[in-house]
């Protein structure tokens, strides 16, 4: 399908109505198409799904290159096999989809349609890993996950299917495992920061808040314009539960037969893109970072009907030039209005655009727009793949230092209920000590959560910050410095 | 985990035992564990998803060259949908698996699992497809499977969860479609042949053997070392069977209303790993077209205690010079004898072997083994890269040579049903003249099927011959040449 240049244009205030602008742009940029005829299923467009492929791609090389392997599990799980992990089964079973026959057999044990994959996983590790010259045994599959969502779903952020990558790993010992967590944290940095200039920050979550079967928790929470939190990547300190279970176990260089350790790491590759857009989009529409936009930069020919054939020809002749560079590149040459053109890739968010007309032909000098400013500046013809190139970079530049500069003056540190209050009501992130992360915290968490409608999202694990004085909320001796935000 | 070279090498005879080599090399290279507790589904490891990916990457980059757009449509399909087109549900009930429930919920209607997209998107369509302008359509997405096969499953070829990709496109007119057809079979010899060396022969199906729902099947037909053939990417032309019970509709320019015509095409990845890994493979085991090898390069390092240190850090230096020119080259840094290691990735299928010894390096000459002629070739230091390049390049036409020609001589003519079970016997392929591929021919189908145990694949579409004489089996009139072969 052509892409048509619309009329009508976009503007909404991001800020102000946040919600209406999620969906607005989800709709009239075609990202996705909510009229699936299964609830919580939705169909994801070309103009996400070509940003989040480019996504796949930067974060599978980044695993890679840090020893991990790709797999491919199946999508089904035997009950059997996901009832063996006690913790986990209660945590996941009432978002299981289950399938129960085919053709028209009726199965004696249903399967599971796979809502994360450690049980079909471990049962093989078990298998695999047999001495210490295993480990560490480092694994990922790119693939879609289920789960019966019984909160309210949202496009790309909450929905019964969702696009992600898992890995699974197991070490020889407890310290190694835990490294893996660090590892895991710079590799969300390096995804979600460096290359899709989206600003995070890495908590270990409470006790009770922890994935069903590990023995911590920790995610790249980020924020959004209406001031709530959404977890980006989490990982998880396994233990040594799944290994007992899975009887995944090696024999050591002391020739003793021990259980592995074992973390693993989710990034949904569909609620990330959910972050990219709500942090980069303005009133006027979305705004892709360079680096992963599907088109980086759009050339709009500008003619009249007596130098169309010269002005297109020349248009042309600049994209060839620029896709030989390796730049995505493309030229729209509907039969619409320059104008609408512009307005059409701007809500698209495309980057950059090139305005070719006789002009500036003539002069060898190009207008290039830059999406993200506002702003024209003019590029010579000579060394135009030269300017594509910085300015594409500066474009990503100015995005990280807006967005970083607006997330860390979100966080504030706050010493009592109501400045907690009044920190989350201004959609901020308030930063309190807190009495403990540890089961016997969770009630002030309660009092928390039940007063102010905020989440406590949990405590820093790399310089992590020393508490001092009392609980805000119970005023017994701090022992952690939490993070507290509304979220999804 | 790290790949370990085994002691015990790999040697049976492809062209005699093919079914136990196919089974053997699949376990012995790691290309996928069959232990998965559920029947029919396998776990895929690195060493064939690794190539899988690259054949995704190239298959996915020539259907948008040629304007196919990515989508990712929902994995389940209301009964509802599934139910509207006819001969459709027909074909593929029997092949369905049904989720029935989720959480402790019973679902009023239930849920299949795609077996195949056309009553997922269709749907969807019907809402997209307004005006002659927004044709043509051409969407794909890569995606998983799912298929109750009733017939033995064998890896790879034949499972139950299988791993493709499937376009879905829609035209203005009839002669619009059928050109799709030719450009998937354009596409299918680009991939197979191009880029994986594997040749095929492109077949317009007997009607009695069209996808469900279909005005003609056509696919591609692979030789397997046995002497059956396997079907490779298929493609299909629709009609307006589907637009008109999803309703698919346009304004032409003439401003009338029209039903879409409709094509859908679907290349099994994991399948045509299959056709690969049997065509290039020999009695050592695999051999990987330098195109899509995981490694491309495997480095040797050939010391004693006394030049260890030189000979590592020469290979280490060498590997990060192949690595920096965009070749995937790795380094065997195991502590165990260099025949074992050349075995070892012998197995694997590495095309090009790169030998370090002391002598070498004072020499500025290294040796390279070339995988599929089991020859070493002396290669200069200072031309290494150039060198490398051109190696690789003309291995892979040396499987093109060697895999065309073997498959151009299995075709042979036959006069006779002696003759014809004469060629299927010796594992090739018959061509005869046929009464017919329509409705009346079926008969004479039952008959080879019956007496000579083989299957008439169908005719060529591109070069159509011309037919002579009377039917080899009925002797009426013969109307069409045909291909005949056992099969899977």
């Amino acid at each position: 399908m052509e892409q048509e240049t619309s009329k009508i244009t976009f503007n909404i205030s991001k800020e102000k109505n946040f919600s209406e602008w999620y969906s607005e742009i989800i709709a009239k940029a075609e990202l996705a198409d909510l009229r699936y005829n299964v609830k919580g299923f939705l169909v994801f467009q070309p103009w996400s799904v070509e940003v989040m492929e480019i996504m796949y791609d930067i974060l599978e090389s980044i695993l890679k290159r840090k020893g991990h392997r790709p797999y491919w599990f199946p999508a089904v799980i035997p009950e059997e096999n996901f009832k063996k992990e006690s913790e986990h089964i209660k945590g996941f079973t009432p978002q299981v989809f289950w399938i129960t026959e085919a053709g028209n057999e009726k199965f004696n044990e249903k399967l599971a349609l796979r809502p994360t994959s450690e049980t079909a996983m471990y049962q093989m590790y078990s298998l695999w890993i047999r001495s210490y010259r295993d480990l560490p045994f480092k694994a990922y599959q790119r693939a879609q996950v289920w789960r019966y969502e019984t909160k309210a779903t949202r496009p790309f952020i909450r929905s019964r299917e969702f696009y992600w990558v898992e890995t699974h790993n197991c070490f020889a010992t407890r310290k190694d495992s835990e490294l893996q967590i660090k590892e895991d944290m710079e590799t969300t940095y390096e995804l979600l920061f460096d290359n899709l200039c989206v600003p995070s920050i890495f908590l270990e979550r409470p006790q009770w808040d922890k994935f069903p079967g590990a023995i911590t928790t920790s995610a790249a929470d980020t924020l959004m314009p209406d001031g709530k939190m959404i977890q980006l990547p989490s990982t998880h300190l396994l233990g040594q539960g799944f290994a007992k279970v899975f009887d995944i176990k090696f024999k050591d260089n002391d020739k003793k037969e021990k259980y592995v350790w074992q973390t693993c790491y989710g990034p949904a590759i569909s609620r990330i893109f959910a972050g990219l857009i709500s942090w980069h989009g303005d009133d006027k529409g979305l705004v892709y970072p360079f680096k992963v936009s599907p088109i980086q930069i759009i050339i709009v020919p500008i003619y009249k009907t007596e130098n169309k054939t010269k002005v297109i020809k020349k248009s042309m002749a600049l994209k060839k030039k620029l896709a030989k560079e390796g730049f995505r590149v493309n030229i729209d040459l509907n039969e619409t209005k320059p104008g609408e053109k512009f307005y059409f890739w701007e809500m698209k968010g495309v980057p950059l655009r090139l305005e070719v007309g006789e002009r500036e032909i003539n002069d060898k000098e190009y207008i290039l727009f830059l999406r993200d400013e506002n702003r024209k500046i003019k590029v010579d013809e000579e060394k135009l793949t030269k300017l594509i190139h910085d300015e594409g970079k500066k474009f990503d530049e100015r995005l990280k230092k807006k967005t970083k500069e607006k997330f860390e003056s979100s966080i504030v540190s706050a010493k009592t209920k109501e400045e907690i209050k009044k920190a989350v009501d201004s959609k901020k992130i308030a930063k309190i000590n807190f009495c403990s992360l540890e089961k016997d915290g969770e009630k002030c968490a309660e009092v928390i959560e039940k007063e102010i409608n905020a989440e406590v999202r949990g405590k820093k694990i790399e310089n992590e910050e020393k508490p001092s004085g009392k609980c805000v909320i119970c005023g017994k001796p701090a022992k952690v410095v939490v993070y507290i935000a509304r979220s999804y």
